[in-house]
């Protein structure tokens, strides 16, 4: 037995990591007014941490890729914290993408798009969010891409 | 016919550009429980992008008008979102604004007052909102500035 | 007479700070559907700014007491915005935090330890928040780091 999210995830060929422990002294999402709150996850992809600054040892299609594990760990961030079902997610209202990039890289937006294709891909109308997508200098562990999330959730 | 927030934009000399349409796979705006989060604008001023860093090759007062330019581009999605009328706008809730800045530039206060004040400017009382403010080495097309926005909104 | 987490702070040894006044036009909170947004708290420890940078002239020990005292301004301002208690406090939902960095400091997480820790030993379980943590290359008044808020507080 499996929502219909999670079944579209597996149509996708895409398969959810474990959701992972924070790495310090913090939650991974908490659920308030109805809306869940989902900690900033960083780049994981095929289990690894993807690290590395775009511009400079990370290329576009690696940033991407980083993106879309951040948005997967999100997802099971948020399966986790719904009791390992999808079915209470009414909309991904805002993600904040935090691109690790040289002064000279300003491609933000396309690198997010990883993470923002994969909601609209699981989602459809539902996964179509409000979205900030900015530069920085450097990130925890050293990874390539942090991205938190809003998502409304229906009661419980 | 016009509401009275748009009447005050008019009185204070403004005009509203057109809502940009997002430079990625997102959505400008997103209402979920009473707050539309909008997603984060990018520096516009007449109609052109205004790039570059403070501290290097954008003064302070450009930097102001930047951050005005996002606030504008910020109430141009509001409207919009909101079928053409400010009406429902409750209260604007918070601001989150990146600058793009050099290591030595710490004024990034000053510069995001160019869309605080003009938030205050419109909405009176309604307009006074919380906000956070960082500098960032680069942000989304090299654009000075970049601020998102939570605003709550009445029931349709 | 006092609420039950003002006596916390004070058996823990911790003095709230004078609520600060913002740098800038905006204020310090606002509640909204139930929700608080707290505006970035800039690091205050012992009435001084504590400025500079992680990884240059900044210790990790001196960041986590800037996060702390970040955290502790943020408290303060929570109760200054609740009517002088924190009896209304449901939830710490969510800190963002930026952390003034050389781009090869890693230890964001860390540093927001701080802020995280302080809020799980005044409130316990209603403390336990989602976050994130960034690396920034400057922020307002050169400071050191700089955390936002949002809190979710039972009707007045």
């Amino acid at each position: 037995m499996t929502d219909a999210v999670s079944a579209r995830i597996a149509e996708l060929g895409l398969t959810l990591p474990e959701p992972a422990a924070p790495v310090a002294a913090y939650v991974p999402t908490v659920e308030a007014n109805g809306l869940l709150h989902v900690s900033g996850q960083v780049s994981f992809v095929d289990g690894k941490l993807l690290k590395g600054r775009l511009g400079e040892d990370v290329t576009l299609e690696q940033g991407v890729l980083a993106a879309q594990g951040c948005g997967l760990m999100i997802l099971a961030q948020v399966k986790a914290a719904l009791g390992g079902s999808f079915d209470r997610v009414e909309r991904i209202v805002k993600l904040g993408a935090f691109v690790n990039s040289v002064p000279d890289f300003t491609d933000q937006p396309k690198v997010a798009n990883g993470a923002s294709e994969l909601m609209v891909a699981v989602f459809g109308e539902a996964g179509r969010h409000a979205r900030s997508a900015v530069g920085v200098p450097t990130l925890p562990l050293g990874v390539a891409v942090e991205i938190d999330a809003v998502v409304a959730v229906r009661p419980a």
